[in-house]
């Protein structure tokens, strides 16, 4: 995010926060999990491979990419489906669409059921999640109390806008005894911005 | 700001993001500029006295607070007019109000030019000024172009919300060329969060 808590311009315009350095630290962490999460909303904005960079990590194992996509919205051309990982998608129990090239999960109704799905994840061997955003997705795991680490990246430009993408989206915590409480375990300088890492307090 | 760039609940119920240590910060930073200024929608909000607290600071100098009300809407009875430190309302060339006990600088059509109302406090001698917020004046303090520095202090805890408040708020910048560029001068742990201090690259 930039220094004023936004991760695009009020357009929805994307623009470059992280440093290189902070790139390649997001590349070993996507390397480092067993799943890849995205909302298609993401996938739909800015069609992102998902997959591990050989310019930042050397042995590339390339983690399960999983969309949620509640109401099978991710297009048949979305760069998710290039077979160059294992790529699931999330619908809720009424969607019947297939996706040619990848898995589908069918849980929650109405929407994706998050406590659910991760369970289903464990029971496969799948431990770790990464949640890549956007706003609304990872606002959905916080409500859903299922964040264990929070991880952002400050680069050092201020953007404003009361209707700029967030972090966190979605409704928010309405009273303060719901606020996720945090604690900061590391503050790290990666070219000229600022790695915060939190672990969520329980 | 929360580590996901909120000022206040979705709710705008506020809530204490900073600790013991930065609320020192706060008044000693208070104590040492020569003028405060907050918007009246801060003032209608949370009515602060925006003094220095005698607990934070030893040798009390109280600087000039200085609400930015356009259409003269601060009530009579609002801490600002306790007669404790000096007060100015700056007000649009429209606004015929007066305020009991405080002075008033009516400047700019239809809004307060904060340009001009910058260059009114230089000659009287005001060379520094804090801006307290909330995040629509921060905002148009960016957007005009007169910040030279921001400090913000990064709280533990995540709020949400795609309609919370956050530290500059307004419309936001629309292109990439316009985007802030700031340089990451300081990041000191107080208490359980962190201080992240910018200068205004120009």
């Amino acid at each position: 995010m930039s220094a004023d808590g936004k991760i695009a311009l009020p357009t929805r315009m994307q623009t470059r926060i992280s440093s290189d350095e902070d790139m390649r630290r997001v590349h070993e962490l996507r390397n480092s999990v067993d799943v890849i999460i995205v909302g298609v909303g993401t996938v739909l904005a800015d069609d992102p491979s998902l997959l591990v960079s050989p310019e930042h990590v050397s042995e590339i194992r390339n983690p399960v990419r999983l969309v949620l996509d509640s109401s099978g919205r991710t297009p048949d051309e979305a760069a998710v489906f290039d077979g160059d990982a294992d790529t699931i998608v999330a619908t809720s129990d009424e969607c019947s669409r297939d996706f040619g090239g990848a898995e589908v999960i069918r849980c929650g109704k109405g929407r994706v059921d998050l406590t659910k799905l991760m369970s289903i994840l464990h029971d496969r061997g799948h431990s770790s999640v990464l949640v890549e955003g956007g706003g609304d997705v990872i606002w959905s795991f916080f409500r859903e109390r299922l964040v264990d680490e929070f991880k952002v990246f400050v680069g050092s430009m201020i953007i404003g806008g009361k209707n700029s993408p967030t972090p966190t989206d979605g409704e928010g915590f309405h009273s303060l005894a719901d606020i996720a409480k945090l604690e900061l375990v590391a503050h790290t300088a990666l070219g000229d911005g600022l790695l915060l890492e939190y672990a969520v307090k329980r």
